[in-house]
This record gives C-alpha cells, structure tokens and sequence, in this order.
C-alpha cells in the first residue's frame, strides 16, 4: 500500500537492533485517517462479508482493529496481556514472549466473546517474530473459531514471522513488508 | 446520553465489590457503532474545533478515544502504563496506582507527541477513583499544554473520581454517571 510506505519512509526510525519506529503514525500518536485507509485496503483484501468480529491483541493493535470493526460493521474483540481481576478464570490463555517487553507474558480472551460460530478477521499493527499472533492464533483455534484471515499493517519481512504463518497456509496480508531497514532507508517487498 | 445508559441497563452486569462489568460493549468486546454515537456527543459537549489531539490511557480507553479522534479531525496519542523498551527516556511519566490491577503503574507519554502548543481533549471509557486520570492530567500539565475538557463515557458517580475532578475546576463531561448499582438496577444521574 503505497500511502503506508510512503509515510514510513518520511517518518520511520531505524533504531538499534533492528527496531523501526512508527509511533508518530501508528502507534503511541496515531494518524486515524491513515488507519481508515489501511481498514479500506483490508476491505479489498479479504472477504470481510462474513466475517463476525475483528479481533486483536492490546494495546498497539487497538486503534487500527477499531477503524476496521468499523469500517466491516462488526465488533472489535481485543485480547488481553496478563491477567486482570476483573476478568472472571473463564478465559481462554496463551502464553507468549513479548518482543516488546522481553519478558514472558500470557495473552487472555474471555470465553464469553469468542466461539466456534465466529469467523475472524484478525488485524494488528506489526508483525516481527509473529509471537503475539501466533499466541491469538493458539486462542481462536481454542474457540474453535474460524480464522478467515490476518491483515497487518506492517511487517518485518526480515524476521521470521510472516514466512512462518504463511507457510503453515494462513491468509496473511501486510499492508507493507518491509525487506531491509538501514542507513540508505527501506526496502519495501513488492506486492502486486 | 441515554443510547449508552440504556445499554449500561440492558448487558451492564453488577460484580461483588462495587465493579461494574461492561465489558460486551465498551471494553474487551466493543462495539463501535455505540463509540461513534460517544464521539457525535462529545462533540455537542466539548469546543472540539481549537483541539490539537485527543489523549487517553492505554488500552480500554484507546477506542473510544480512536473514534473519538478520527470524528474530531486530530491524532489520537495514548499514554502507555509502565516502561517499553521501544520508549526513549525522553517521556513524560507519572506514577498511579491501578484499580482495574491494584497494583503501582506508571504513565508514560513520549514528550515528542505532546508540548505546550497542544490543546488536549482527553477521551476515557470509564472513571472510578480518577487515579488514572488524574496521572494523565499532570502529565499533560509536565508538557504545558492546555486541557480542553474531559470527557468520559461512563462515570461511577458513587465513587470519587469525577466529584474531585470537578471541585479541581477541570471542565468533565461524563456520558453516563452511575449513582447507585445493586440488585434492582443502575440509577443515573440526571444531566441536561
């Protein structure tokens, strides 16, 4: 999607260790009307007339999964890091390693919101190492749910991640893909 | 508002310890259809055409604030609760205690997303105690900023919150504040 690499090479950061910074646009200050063109490309994307909730992982894929829910008419479902109290023992859990926090961290969705009649459009900001995901994945099958797709903003199409997903023949779309991250700037994947 | 104090009556739920439960609609399950209809609201209570971004807390305040944003025209930014690696120094913090986690938490906002240029609408979807509001607020004092007005979705007004607030002189608007919740129902306040 053009308009999303374009604005990743004018205000992506290339940090240390090969973090990319988009927190000026898509997380932390986020660009809305940015998101309602990336839920308008998903919605070319996918088959989002069937679907019966978009779901995500708080707290960076809220913003972008709300514009969607939107944006397909149906509700937005955000799991949870940690356990809260005022979420009741009748969750379905996921434990994950978080990329951000590099700590081990256990992803919660109550029963109650999530069943083997939905069909999910899973939507998050970034993909890296596919850790968070695979760990909402791990709930949905739980629920016995249907994965009807994974849309993304943007991922790192250095790590490994999207190949893993892709090879185990989920519908994965990135919005952009990025191949190198360096002092001469992005690389994007082309993607027809 | 009375389309969200007739939902609080229809699917809020009422837990033992003075905790209200609306988490189908407004929180972990969400429907954004009801968000856009807050946002339409808060923009009849609030001046929103001198506002430069609206600021809530992570994560259940992110997509009533996400709409909120995308409706007024402005970046959405969300205060972040404890420390990312992917955060700089270079952060506004304050440190809160949470209800929802009853533990010590701290508030942290990138001082690249907020100066004292910034003229702040902050959007929550729900205030007990205000101690996290409360934290956001003097983060947005840190910056120098101007606080338009505080808008919330649901208020327990049995709790101290928002009567704090409003003896500080700090411009609330609450969408839905709950005076009573027992056995026999929830009782809201009057508002014109």
């Amino acid at each position: 999607m053009k308009l999303l690499e374009d604005r990743i090479r004018a205000e992506g950061k290339i940090l240390p260790g090969d973090i990319i910074k988009v927190d000026g646009f898509l997380n932390h200050r986020v660009d809305v009307s940015l998101l309602r063109e990336c839920a308008k490309e998903f919605g070319r994307l996918f088959d989002t007339s069937a679907i019966t909730c978009v779901v995500t992982i708080e707290a960076s894929g809220i913003p972008i999964a709300t514009v969607c829910a939107e944006e397909f008419g149906v509700p937005l479902i955000y799991a949870k890091k940690a356990k809260s109290e005022n979420i009741s023992d009748n969750v379905y859990t996921s434990d994950i390693r978080s990329y951000t926090y590099n700590k081990p961290v256990t992803l919660t969705l109550s029963k109650e919101w999530l069943s083997k009649d939905d069909k999910v459009l899973v939507i998050d900001d970034f993909m890296a190492n596919g850790q968070a995901l695979s760990g909402l994945i791990d709930i949905i099958e739980q629920a016995g749910a249907e994965l009807v797709g994974i849309g993304i903003a943007i991922e790192k199409g250095f790590q490994p991640g999207g190949a893993n997903l892709r090879a185990k023949g989920y519908n994965l779309r990135s919005l952009a893909i990025i191949d190198k991250a360096d002092e001469s700037g992005f690389v994007f994947r082309s993607q027809e």
